[in-house]
């Protein structure tokens, strides 16, 4: 008899999670709700990203906060007025189309036409579990040095947009965003790369433009 | 039959890996090598830890550097003639005992004193893997944040020393220290944290004395 193997049931988890990213997707199409996943390292300003956004969007914006432990995220959301889901995964290092599917349950999505979500923070683990989103967008901060591009190539090679964010922080940590820029060039040659200071705003309107998100600060 | 299902692939895996980390641990005895396992986000410091320390003992220092992709680290090490390997994880999150073995094979382990091995870039996979270190240090930055601590609570409770790194940008972030610190007494009410500024060794010495490793600056 067949005995399964460690190849084997990684494949099984991925299919399944295709699976259900498709549920998922199709969900989204049927009640007219755009959907990001956001991705990031801790500390990247993946939430002050969302938190701009959603300052300057003039639509009915939900978001799904996903992390270990804790509802910090989700408080932070919720003081933005928006419908939140705080999902805990406890060891898992990323959201799956599964997860999210569960928070679903608890978002009602006919009254909202835009959903964030919020990935646990890593460059790591998301990069193989699609949640059944319009757009991967991974957020970096210029904090984490400027080799983080070289280092995790995997996931800045598959998003759709990429954000090096604090670049008003540059300066004060000897970082080169040209390096930054060459890497990620290497990395995914067609890929776009917008900097941002999520804290104050500035890019967050070029990143609205690429997203197609209707946004006026 | 029985069917394997994912629980006991998961336990069959870190049972192998203790066994292996046990044989590590037999290993760096027996050549008399006091080996640390340096774990913390991208950018928090990690490899500027291990060049400090490096810098300010007077002994056979060698290093592991764990990545995903590249030998940034690696080069890093080199340069301050420390005997290195590269292991390159690919997509695994974390190293393992495993790799860590096969590491020790480009590496000779009669002509070192100290082994740093530094763990790859993120809070959460390598909790469950022991490498057959001495000791587990986290290393994390101000500039993640002062909700690092309550959203990865399991990495803290377990390690041996936390490290909060980068203090002297604390300001700028808008990050309070003492947040962190109630947040670090709750996770793990016996640990201890030192405050760091690895790029110009502020508390380095205290890493030093609390490790018990020889070091003037």
């Amino acid at each position: 008899m067949h005995k399964t193997t460690e190849m084997d049931m990684e494949k099984n988890i991925l299919e399944e999670n295709e699976r259900i990213a498709d549920k998922n997707q199709k969900l989204f199409e049927e009640k007219g709700v755009r959907a990001f996943n956001i991705l990031g390292a801790i500390g990247s300003g993946k939430t002050s990203l969302i938190e701009r956004l959603r300052e300057g969007m003039d639509k009915r914006i939900g978001a799904i906060a996903g992390d270990l432990n804790g509802k910090d995220d989700y408080e932070r959301f919720k003081n933005k007025d928006m419908p939140a889901v705080a999902i805990n995964t406890g060891k898992d290092c990323h959201l799956d189309a599964h997860y999210v599917n569960h928070g679903l349950e608890s978002i009602e999505l006919d009254d909202l036409d835009y959903l964030f979500i919020e990935n646990v923070g890593n460059l790591i683990c998301p990069v193989d579990f699609p949640l059944g989103t319009e757009a991967d967008v991974v957020v970096v901060s210029v904090t984490e040095g400027d080799d983080m591009i070289r280092k995790h190539p995997l996931i800045f090679s598959r998003s759709d947009l990429t954000l090096v964010n604090k670049i008003d922080l540059a300066e004060a940590m000897d970082v080169d965003l040209n390096v930054i820029e060459e890497d990620f060039k290497e990395v995914n040659p067609h890929g776009t790369l917008i900097k941002t200071n999520a804290k104050n705003g500035e890019g967050i309107e070029k990143v609205a433009e690429f997203l197609d998100i209707p946004y006026s600060r």
